[in-house]
């Protein structure tokens, strides 16, 4: 199996879905850590060597750069336990990693933005975080709902779609200050992938 | 082939690109339209009848619904030639769709959103709709670097993340108030799509 490279903000939910996913299969890749607000992101983007101008980037041995973090999941997770061959489960599947993008992602991972960065300050209004918290709990909520009838949150064994998920959604109380207490179901979860062989956390950048 | 029922919303984009999708294909189905604001719609709501609570929803002849236009895209793809066989052409179709809900349409369907729908007219604030002008030329950018030198979006030939992308886009002068004279190759693939044999406008709501 010939060696992928890895482009990736240490420090973002995104880039550490695709990290957690190589380590849980198992394999070996080169990684370029840019972090946000660093030079050698701005040189990135300056330059466009980034598709679509976002991380994370996953470079093929061929040259190949392949964006979003989602669709990479997907790219990799083909042929192993990860991707389901039935056609509704892979639907069902992508519709969770799609709401992830276009619903959780946008408030989940903004309000820890919002909290995290000092760029983001200006934005760190009363207003602004009583909103974010509220709607976080709602789309917190839909995810619970699922959880506790279910040990997966697509189908019935973990596919890509809780990686997608868990990406943001493990830090969503240290980082995004929401009030993880009132969802057990999700707890419960978070606890099962964590204790996968070959978890690795958010802060475990490869050298 | 056994019938299938859609739940769609006639004004949005994201159930236009399903029902742009299934016209396309020549499948016939159920239309069940629910619109933006009505009684309807609150009472699916109310009931909890609609998966992830988004519309459109796909439902199967098994009564299976499945969420999330995307997903219901790459789902009634499966097996034509809407959707690549091969992995890095697939990785590179869901990257776009990835982006188009993550980036696009919070800005591109936002803005015709907030223009056209009473109930969000306190958003429409200058700043607010300068703020998204900006942002939105900057993502139709991205589209139009792309097609200035490939006749479609994210591979040699047509996927479904030019289904996904039209959705939005081509409305995007006349509802969002993007300026789409600065963009000739985005105009050019709006007019090769509307010129495909079974394409239906937005408005063309099945009875």
């Amino acid at each position: 199996m010939t060696k992928l490279t890895l482009y990736s903000m240490p420090s973002s939910g995104n880039s550490y879905k695709v990290r957690l996913l190589l380590s849980l299969l198992g394999r070996p890749y080169t990684h370029v850590g840019m972090e946000y607000e660093t030079p050698a992101l701005a040189k990135a983007h300056a330059e466009g060597t980034l598709p679509l101008s976002k991380l994370p980037v996953l470079e093929l041995p061929d040259g190949t750069r392949l964006p979003e973090s989602n669709a990479i999941l997907c790219y990799l997770a083909e042929g192993t336990d990860w991707m389901p061959s039935d056609p509704i489960d892979r639907a069902r599947m992508l519709g969770w990693m799609f709401w992830e993008q276009n619903q959780h992602e946008g408030v989940i991972a903004v309000r820890a933005a919002i909290l995290s960065y000092a760029s983001r300050a200006h934005l760190r209004t009363p207003e602004r975080l009583a909103d974010l918290l509220e709607r976080g709990h709602g789309l917190l909520q839909q995810m619970e709902n699922r959880l506790e009838t279910n040990d997966w949150i697509a189908t019935d064994g973990p596919t890509v779609a809780d990686i997608s998920l868990y990406g943001y959604t493990h830090s969503a109380g240290t980082k995004g200050g929401f009030d993880m207490g009132r969802f057990p179901a999700i707890n419960r979860w978070l606890d099962r992938i964590a204790a996968m062989p070959g978890h690795v956390g958010l802060n475990a950048i490869p050298a």
